[in-house]
């Protein structure tokens, strides 16, 4: 597999997958067109405009930018594409439409067999065993839950820890995952803004500027730094 | 009906539901034991602790507490019962629990025939029409997100204003709302840390400290002041 999923698409004062660039140019190297998974719609934005914004970014690379909503026959897309990427937005939404339209094996099966996938925020959840450890508003219901297991583990995008400042009684995300921990057994990879996992054939590492937070059950959570397989 | 529906069990700095206890005194008036729902185990803490909790606190104001997962005949003791509390933790498993046990109709009719309910945080959110505007993180997979619809709208507890100093690309408060207002038609009631809402009869206030934002669809969202029907 060849598989970058980035906690992110955007770092704080930063251009839209300005600070992966580098790494987006490797994953896709040799390849001039993919197909764009828009179906996150972050801020309910259209599935039109939310291509365009990511077409824009790759076309400094030279790469041809699709959205799977263009296509009537879209497991057939899925099959000739050459590569993806899924962007954020909210996770239910894109978790809901991948498995009321059926398409979330085809996914699966073609980033599985090599070609180079790439998630940002939602994208990436979807890269983990399932979506219990989305950080996004269950604004839609979906079918289920379940996801394409890319990594042997689930996903915690934006990772945030603990403001001590913050006078507010909700919970923090490390209480949230340690809550799922009590429902399933399952190791979290909590992402923090900067970081990304990168697969490539079997090797998995986390990459990135900051050290990555991991969760399992029945052992205190731990920190690995970038290189490191989670 | 006669309900109240509150954002938070505990202010910053405060004891377990004290902000709040003149109102809880006043909403179970003539009534000495209420059944505690505890399915939504904050943290993952046992059915038991977390009655002995409530249990606690209800103790100063000399009323009993009954866990519901005390009873083999679960919908009997909703029945049978004088009042309600249902505690904060997870909406996911709270929803979850009630509708494969089948209980979320027995304690909406029994609300509905006037018998007091009190809900802080997921609590409150299954007063909504749904659970689809809660924070929570998805640990389960719950069969339905429909909830009891005490209320008309759909309530966000924990309503958290975006923090200007936040260096994070995670959506805030607001921008999660307005997804869900591309998604769904329905009014979310913001309710700040240290506000709740009061139902008596038809009458439907939003009470506290705060003012309290509301989203509707085609309309900028608006605060209201402590006392306004939402």
């Amino acid at each position: 597999m060849n598989i970058l999923l980035a906690s992110t698409s955007t770092l704080y004062g930063g251009n839209y997958l300005e600070y992966i660039k580098t790494e987006i140019e490797q994953l896709f190297q040799g390849i001039d067109e993919i197909l764009f998974i828009p179906f996150a719609r972050p801020g309910g934005i259209s599935h039109e405009d939310y291509t365009a914004k990511a077409a824009e970014f790759f076309a400094q690379l030279n790469i041809k930018v699709r959205g799977l909503h263009e296509f009537a026959e879209k497991a057939e897309a899925i099959n000739q594409a050459k590569g993806y990427f899924t962007g954020g937005g909210n996770t239910f939404l894109l978790v809901k439409t991948l498995h009321e339209e059926n398409l979330m094996h085809f996914l699966k099966d073609n980033v599985e067999s090599g070609k180079p996938y790439l998630g940002s925020s939602a994208g990436s959840n979807i890269g983990g065993i399932n979506m219990k450890t989305t950080n996004d508003m269950p604004i839609v219901y979906p079918p289920s839950f379940s996801c394409m297991g890319l990594v042997p583990f689930n996903i915690n995008p934006h990772y945030l820890d603990p403001s001590p400042d913050l006078k507010h009684n909700g919970e923090t995300r490390e209480t949230r995952i340690l809550e799922f921990l009590t429902q399933n057994d399952l190791k979290v990879v909590g992402l923090r803004e900067g970081n990304w996992i990168r697969r490539i054939g079997d090797r998995i590492t986390t990459e990135g500027t900051e050290q990555t937070r991991i969760f399992e059950q029945g052992r205190e959570p731990y920190e690995v730094e970038p290189g490191s397989t989670p």
